[in-house]
């Protein structure tokens, strides 16, 4: 299998340069730019020197399917939306990094992202990558909509409350922590070393992104659910999300009752870990792997739960899921180019 | 003024020797210890080189009054029972910085610090160190119990909407962040530097000693609030803690309007910081001082409130608020030796 | 008096605000801009909120003299040859932060910065800050050029072996290693936070700024003093620069005769603290204030002299430096706001 | 193949294990301990959880060549002695992460190790595993004694100016950085979080036990050369290496000339990557992996050769040249189970 890249030198692209060389199928990778033509990843990236030796080339979409067989979009918002149609009528399977085709709803894409969405069409077109909940679609689908970051951790930890009707509806809050990296490779005052370290932050409060791409998708679970809280939160460090969950529970439970419906949950999920009772994630135990480790706890004081999700965000929550995407679609094994080993410490 | 420092060699006696430096009224500092005797201050802290020159010296509580007007307290758990009441009998004024003297009920505090409590009627003398909303108390107060790192950033956060009753009493979650220096100066596994760099762990989870320290307080403004939710977290560095407070409004409510009571109830306070529209504080933007800076808003989509609370926990979280605690209780303008300019970067 | 600051939204500005905060005899700081005319140092700086009130102004030369004393340049290279003579001609004191009036040959200015020099009769007026061993001219001066960073933590080290004349003079080798406040506010790749956490850096290779102005003052100190060897890395924190100097010792030598030779030379020296046998100071032990500490070691072994200088790159390294020459400059005992304990942890 | 880890709970167990799970050929890991049999590696690290299913178990030399090939020994010093010799004997192929194995002469291992040296015939019969400069020992070696992380950056970094006697024996000058997990897992003051963030320290000056290491073979290589300097630093950062290293050129020298010697010396070698002219490697760029990157110059002004050699402390510092001596040991393609790419960010 032949795969192509957009986007290869920001750090989704940096991260599937470094999960595809471990993938057994991909035998060759295509570097595709619209402005870097010519470059050398090694220029960019002196981290693949002697790895990798591709001169970034401009993308011609009549001969695309002469050259590959799947286009990884690792770009910036805004552009998959004309990208992806060009690359699926020209036969290639495409996966979709960006945000562009995962709300359903033009206009609260609009409202989001302030900006134009893409035609409707398209968008139903694209599938919703979260293999663990939507594995059924993936497998048949040509275009992936590749989960957000926040919205991956936030699913995943949320996906058994809500599919087993254990929580009242309106009481979701979730607190997110994030790396910087998922903010990319362009320098800005935000993430400026100076300015970050020894610094915690809150920002785009009531406002990101992902809000809606979390809603959707639980009001898909249960139409119930209303508007949630959702506050992002920056760490002094680059990889890693926790998104801590707070619901309060309309029945009486016990912990171990909560535990075993996560476990029952994703007991064959290869991905998804749950901690034992005591026990919660912290975000390195997933550093550089595939993982989304749960843990979860019941408060009697309170009636309220406490869900802990952890995942890479370069990985889980983008490169690797789209490689898990990827395998899926194309009928190999989930894990294929995704056992490693999380990297500790 | 003579005062005495017991605990000098942990973080909250090191924050009390660097804040003590600039206090014009403070002529000598004495340092006291039960087990490091003779041992120089600069062998432990070489950061205080040519200014300490102090031999840490054992405490004789009968010639106590001749050495020190006032005792600082910066001790583990436990061991303030005994030595406040010795202190405070010899006629001195005692600032305990740990957690001994807080809780009114020794049967709550024996229940979360799984040890016994002080005598109750230690407990009963000392006043709760908060001067924002306690100052009448300590000014003629003779042993304060200075408040725990994260139930100031917590309280000074939630007391305009509790005590404006503007919340559904029951709906209070707090997300509370910190760097590492609140685990106090002993090496862990928690806070070693290959685990904890790189890295965002949730702790404690439903069993934070400041719980009962933060209800009790609530409870105080407003009987009607019930247990709360809180998380703490720690966060890859030294100084800062976040607190992300979460209610639900009970009441129609403008921005404007939340922000308005936010600056009313703090207009006179000199280290309360009320962001204007649309920002919020970062934890480096109190680096070093002893100001609370704090961001609130409200979201019409989900009816909740969203409050976001920072402070220097080394310093508004314990030893600066000591020395604010401490020019109360002897007539000093309430913010000397506090002038401090947050350091930044 | 009333001082001025040209820069004030960069990192020496912000710290000279810090300072002078603490300063009993500055009673008015004027911030004065080319380009940002009309902002609130607020908007630049939410951590000075409540503090400082001022409006960025444009500067008049002609009335200079009516509102201050003395003006602070922490401009970026390529501006004070201009400004500083219009301050001087005002009537005013300078203190140029940037390194415009530091080389005396403009030529060789012209080869390190890569831009066309100060005018030479300019440069002659202006006196090398560093007090410790320029006191005497500071003391009648009237246009400060104050050092670098890396030259305050290197000639400070190397002067007592340079000057006793201890050292083969073609033996001296510089590893510098600093935090990234040094590349200062601007955004950029090199300092973005992934790309610079966990991640240690060498830069500049042969061709820092700073290896001119460190040849010239060695060369004062013995004129046979040769080209030396000094490369600078950056580290993943924010403050702190340590320089580890390495030279052969030209004559047996002993461990103890070397520690006091050291002594010696800084016995009067508020700001120089020399580390007893054994010890070495870290970058943290310095944090936030004017020192500048030195360990100092002989192999016998391989002949080699170790010096360790740590310093506050921002503070002795920049502006608390540039206070400490404000004050001999107007006969105010020297460490006069500046008598800051260093923050730690 | 079956292999065995004795000290799996520490950081160089930790990376065996994420390595060895990469490796085609190792079909089972078996964890052997001394002192904490029956404990779940799971409860020691989570990060493995549904990876790693083992129980530590206590060793038996009788049963061994019955249960595992080659054991991998990740132990403090002072253990392996004794092990190595009874895990040969078993029959078993031996390779020894600790120190003990690597000096040659038992007088210079208890001078710098302070303790015992091992039996002079087990230190002889130990091959010394730098595969770059050692191979063909390496493939008939039953037992190997793994090089030291900074030996092994250094090493690499100055064996062409050795080989080819470009430098002034008697000027070698190491200035080496490493990051925390260096110092392993055991929590200690200089290693806690509170006092190493935002901090840089120099350490063990002129006493690091790989002095000796690092001479021994540079003196294998030419026995003029005399005894070095060396000098560690920590940085506040988790993995990663970097040697700048200092020589004086004894000839004229062009800097393409250097870079040629360089690139010819490793044209050859999967593991070592040269920068080209005016690049140098920062540690992120090994971020992981297996590969030792090295940028070099000279500079005509002094005369001197800078050379900057980074590895990943944990892969090339330790595990992954383990395996990498484990292939060759063992036939296999060098670089099986290693070709991962640096994780960058």
């Amino acid at each position: 299998m032949r795969v192509g890249i957009i986007g290869a030198t920001g750090y989704g692209g940096a991260e599937l340069l470094r999960l595809l060389h471990q993938h057994p199928h991909v035998e060759e990778v295509v570097l595709y730019t619209s402005s870097k033509e010519g470059m050398n990843i090694q220029d960019s990236y002196p981290h693949v020197s002697t790895i990798y030796h591709q001169t970034l080339q401009s993308i011609d979409h009549t001969s695309l399917k002469q050259e590959v067989d799947t286009v990884f979009l690792a770009t910036p918002p805004g552009v998959s939306a004309e990208w992806s149609r060009k690359i699926a009528e020209a036969g290639c399977q495409v996966i979709d990094l960006s945000g562009d085709l995962r709300l359903e709803d033009p206009a609260v894409y609009e409202k989001w992202y302030k900006r134009e969405a893409a035609p409707l069409d398209l968008i139903k077109e694209a599938v919703y990558g979260l293999p663990e909940w939507n594995r059924k679609e993936i497998e048949t689908a040509n275009i992936i909509s590749n989960p957000g970051c926040y919205p991956t951790a936030t699913l995943l930890g949320l996906a058994p409350l809500v599919k087993n009707k254990l929580i009242e509806t309106d009481s979701i809050i979730v607190d997110a922590k994030s790396g910087t990296s998922g903010a990319g490779r362009s320098p800005s005052a935000i993430t400026h070393f100076s300015e970050m370290n020894e610094n915690f932050k809150i920002y785009q409060i009531n406002q990101h992104k992902h809000i809606p791409e979390i809603e959707q998708n639980l009001q898909k679970w249960d139409k119930e659910i209303p508007n949630i809280t959702f506050q992002p939160h920056l760490v002094p460090m680059v990889r890693g999300i926790m998104a801590t969950i707070y619901a309060k529970a309309n029945q009486e439970l016990t912990e171990k009752a909560l535990r075993d419906i996560y476990e029952q949950s994703y007991e064959n999920e290869r991905f998804v870990r749950i901690r034992p009772e005591g026990a919660y994630p912290a975000t390195k135990e997933v550093y550089g792997s595939n993982y989304c480790d749960i843990g979860v706890t019941f408060d009697e004081r309170t009636g309220r739960i406490t869900v802990v999700s952890v995942i890479d965000n370069v990985v889980k929550g983008a490169s690797g899921q789209a490689i898990q995407n990827y395998n899926i679609m194309n009928g190999f094994e989930e894990s294929t180019g995704l056992t490693l080993v999380p990297m500790y410490p």
